[in-house]
């Protein structure tokens, strides 16, 4: 069996890592032969993923089709479902994981509980849709020909009756093409409302809007699937971001044991309810004593790096066995606490790869760099700590980042972790 | 810092795991595209490591070049560094470890304890030497003119008067070219000597003989070096081989604490004696209160498989750790017991491939394919399981193996390990 992974980033190349251990033959389909996994992959395809050709090589090369990340072209996804390609997750659950609108919708349906929200009548197709694709690509041009000023207003007067109802502040997001932090609008008034409106219609952006959560902490949790319905979960982890972007993450989350299991127990209801296959990651906010599903991710996620040392099954190789329909690996820890810390571009230039010796002499640092070259603010890999302590292995997993060019953010600014 | 590794066996691969996953640039040089790691390698280069041209290649591609085995130009890797490329492990530590007469000798004259053994003089070298290369090449045609029954009768009489001194049966040994069991004769009488004997004449196969030591316990001790010295020794674990080949590890070794502590003593003066960098494999003999050195290899080692997931660093990214200069990592165990087991090609040519998922449904088993074509008796994987017992593991990593065509042997079979 062969798998062809669309996008060759660091999930991807992690992915790699797995499938060599199991023999597993792999075909990356990756936009720059210089990208992260192309370079440490046997078998490349270069093409777009954006553009059905390269899709098509790659269902051509492989037995099943999965993916690094899900800005792909959902119609070409859609039409090799139709030619009978095994694409996995399938496009339906591509689809919930891509729009926030369609999302939100289809778990409120489904009674899963989500952060109160109302979709924003967006520039070309009022409510929740637009011609698939990338969600912040395209002109913004209205096709029904009503002119700029008409269509601010009508998005503004969606926000300000949310806002009615639910009060200021509230969060404007992007629909569709937000990631790490971007295309997510804090909105204290009519004024800066207009003004998110304006900029998301001049770029085609569609939106929805939310009521601004009181999050206590924010959690993930991934859940692995096969096609025929077996599921396996990880226990619900504790991340803490800085402007949107994960910096940290805490297996097992300091949870009491009544949350930890609802998360796992809502994020298996999100995962049969898309249907996805592989690997999905479930991001919950915690807010009191509320549990809400905020985000989904149809592959391996950054919430899940710590499973490569710290769980008996990592994410990776459980993603490969669910596309494959082979069952199921232990998703239980190999320490009591795991902690996980992302490193990135330091804003002087330094490349970590430069510093990978101060960063091992860290014990028990795992140190994963992803190949990539150094920009300031870029996400060049991740240190994972295993042990008894949770203070402890945070505390090694940021001296090792510290080492990389990424020390510790101050406690105010790392959110909800203390 | 890019590494360099001379061939492209499973060895390579789960050293171009290690790698990916730390961020370091491989280049393998392979002789074959097919072969386990180039399939997986992103920068392969293709030629025979016994050629000095294939070496220069890849050592001009890369910054330090290492080692999947030992069969290599010995003399191209000394030119090598004579022209100051960084060759770790280097050629001394190299010779010892493919030419069994320097072994022995060395570490005798160093009081390191062995088996007893003397050295047999052999067609083209009287002693330890033949021209550096391939042991078992070569027509076996005598330099100094003598005719071929002189020559076995010469090899023959070394033979009978180590015998008279340490009794019949002894072990005879093809003194380069051996691995798995093969060049390794037990000889029990006169007769047998001489039939050895004139093979080894007719092959060109340089010998040693040695006393046949009665076996308690078959060890493995690994140890990794960095250039400067520093050592990090994994604990000593109990091997089992049928007919030569290893067939079981597990670790910790079921040995008193003194013995065990002895046995990483001894491995890490062997490594202190061949200045050996990145990891080297030391094998020994457990006989009643004594403990002998056996074997060595200047390379990650099938008796460390169990490290990926057993130890907190795997032998094969401290071996880049120690090649590239950098602080070694944690050789803890991450479980109590560990068992890793061999999985070769099944006499009915299924293939393991095709039984991934009998073998993954058994809990905890990591299963390793190296991707080679399934042949009879060929090493194609292992399986690793850790856990609190070590009855328990071992019958999870034979399950998982037996699975995938390879059960456990019979008890009488499974030599020294009950």
């Amino acid at each position: 069996m062969r798998v062809g992974i669309v996008g060759a980033g660091q999930l991807a190349r992690m992915t790699l890592e797995a499938a060599s251990a199991m023999g597993v033959e792999v075909v990356v389909l990756a936009e720059d032969p210089h990208d992260s996994a192309a370079t440490v992959a046997g078998h490349v395809i270069v093409g777009s993923p954006a553009d059905g050709s390269g899709l098509a090589r790659l269902a051509d090369a492989c037995d099943v089709v999965t993916f690094d990340h899900e800005q792909v072209d959902l119609a070409a996804v859609s039409a090799l479902e139709r030619s009978g390609r095994t694409i996995r997750p399938g496009s339906t659950a591509l689809r919930v994981a891509v729009d926030k609108a369609r999302m939100r919708t289809r778990f409120a349906a489904a009674g899963i509980p989500v952060p109160a929200f109302a979709l924003v009548p967006s520039p070309d197709a009022p409510g929740a849709g637009r011609p698939e694709g990338r969600g912040e690509l395209g002109g913004g041009r209205s096709g029904d020909g009503s002119s700029r000023a008409d269509r601010v207003a009508r998005s503004l007067r969606a926000v300000e009756n949310f806002a009615a109802e639910h009060g200021w502040p509230v969060v404007v997001k992007a629909a569709r093409g937000g990631y790490d932090g971007k295309g997510i609008w804090p909105v204290a008034d009519r004024r800066q409302a207009h003004e998110v409106c304006r900029q998301a219609d001049e770029h085609g952006t569609p939106l929805i809007v939310e009521e601004l959560v009181p999050i206590t902490t924010e959690l993930a949790v991934l859940v692995a699937r096969r096609p025929g319905g077996q599921m396996a979960a990880w226990p619900a982890v504790e991340t803490a971001q800085v402007d949107g972007v994960c910096r940290q993450v805490l297996a097992p989350g300091r949870l009491d044991p009544g949350t930890a299991a609802d998360a796992v127990g809502l994020a298996e209801r999100v995962v049969e309810e898309t249907g996805a296959v592989g690997v999905m990651a479930v991001e919950l906010f915690s807010s009191g004593d509320t549990l809400l599903v905020n985000e989904v991710a149809a592959r391996p996620h950054n919430s899940g790096h710590w499973t490569i040392e710290g769980s008996v099954t990592s994410q990776f190789e459980n993603h490969l066995r669910g596309v494959l329909d082979l069952p199921l690996g232990d998703t239980g820890l190999t320490a009591d606490h795991v902690a996980c810390v992302n490193v990135f571009g330091a804003e002087d230039g330094t490349d970590p790869r430069d510093r990978l010796g101060a960063a091992m002499a860290v014990a028990g640092a795992h140190v994963h760099l992803y190949g990539k070259a150094a920009r300031p603010g870029r996400k060049l890999g991740h240190v994972t700590v295993c042990g008894p302590d949770p203070d402890d292995v945070l505390a090694r997993a940021w001296a090792a980042a510290g080492s990389l060019g990424t020390p510790e953010p101050a406690a105010t600014s790392l959110a909800r972790v203390t």
